[in-house]
């Protein structure tokens, strides 16, 4: 199975701007897409990342500066031909910082033409599609928009239910998630970045110390 | 396996309150405890709802009015003596509106001294304890806590990822969630109460229509 990882070389994670400079933010952004590409490395499958520009990693990159969907879409058109649809292709985000090789085996080891993996907020985490005609759009409630496409090109649809892989980091509540149940770089980041978890009435927010 | 679902009879849900009344708070939480304890029917359990107060429901009924950790605390020190301890109590929230048969029955049937599911934020969604020394402590980072206290008790820890399990719904922001992945009474209430999807700005929220 082709498993690609889309990543954002420009301004990442801009809804992280209150806690973090954009300098941190591309080294955040590049922890998590490093803590993924190890996780899909450690199923035995070789990512790529797509990159809307250029980027360090230790993996093949394909740069393609067009629009998310467009980008992806374009990836599925090259590999789900008569020759890709028998292994498929999988779709992974970046910023999947909680990822674990258990969970992600589990997606590419699915059965089904289309395989999903729903993400907090109706979004699409990942997806492994092994049917032709499958294409995406990620504008909008993508999961329920994704369940229609598949239904409409007449593609089995199954579902990988995760906690860790509906766990995309956006906003600086998603930290919280990172710092209780991460293990990889972008927690030692936030960590090294003086990020804490506190508890105020109840609920848990994180904390910075001052630097 | 006992199955005890802790339900809170007085002003459940406040943090809703932006968007439902007082009323349409206890009949929300309400069809979110039916569609649970109906979910934990389907497993084959017959479930016992922990109340703080007087509530109707088809199942066995323990009132317990004092706070949340001492109430549990109760049922795992009735349950998990001598006798209690090779069935083990398992305790399942009663705001899991996206909770299904096949996720509560990993649960159940899953190895372990203490296994946990973790809900957003640090919380605890559902647990099932086989150790005579477990307790709770929901105050703060309840997960971390939890298994902290396993750790210091020798207990075996296990962990079922959920996507579905760590949707416990407090916040506006959740209810996009029930309409997303939800199908039973929780997610009927929504849309008979006019509320919808919509997407502002490339992310997803809920609107509700003028009644």
């Amino acid at each position: 199975m082709q498993v690609i990882v889309p990543f954002a070389t420009e301004s990442p994670k801009t809804r992280l701007e209150g806690v973090l400079s954009a300098t941190e933010r591309r080294e955040f952004a590049r922890a998590m897409l490093e803590d993924v590409l190890e996780a899909v490395r450690a199923t035995g499958h070789a990512p790529r990342v797509l990159a809307t520009g250029p980027v360090e990693a230790d993996v093949p990159i394909v740069i393609d500066d067009r629009p998310l969907s467009e980008a992806v879409n374009a990836q599925l058109d090259a590999h789900l031909g008569a020759d890709g649809t028998a292994s498929g292709v999988a779709v992974v985000m970046a910023d999947l910082a909680l990822a674990t090789p258990v969970e992600l085996a589990e997606l590419f080891a699915e059965s089904g033409d289309v395989v999903f993996v729903p993400g907090r907020g109706g979004g699409t985490n990942a997806f492994a599609a092994r049917h032709p005609d499958f294409y995406v759009d990620y504008h909008g409630t993508s999961y329920l928009d994704h369940r229609t496409i598949a239904r409409e090109i007449g593609a089995d649809v199954s579902v990988v239910d995760s906690f860790r892989l509906s766990t995309d980091v956006d906003e600086p509540t998603d930290l919280v998630e990172v710092l209780c149940h991460g293990d990889g770089r972008a927690r030692d980041f936030l960590v090294d970045a003086g990020f804490s978890l506190e508890t105020t009435g109840g609920r848990v927010t994180i904390s910075r110390s001052d630097e």
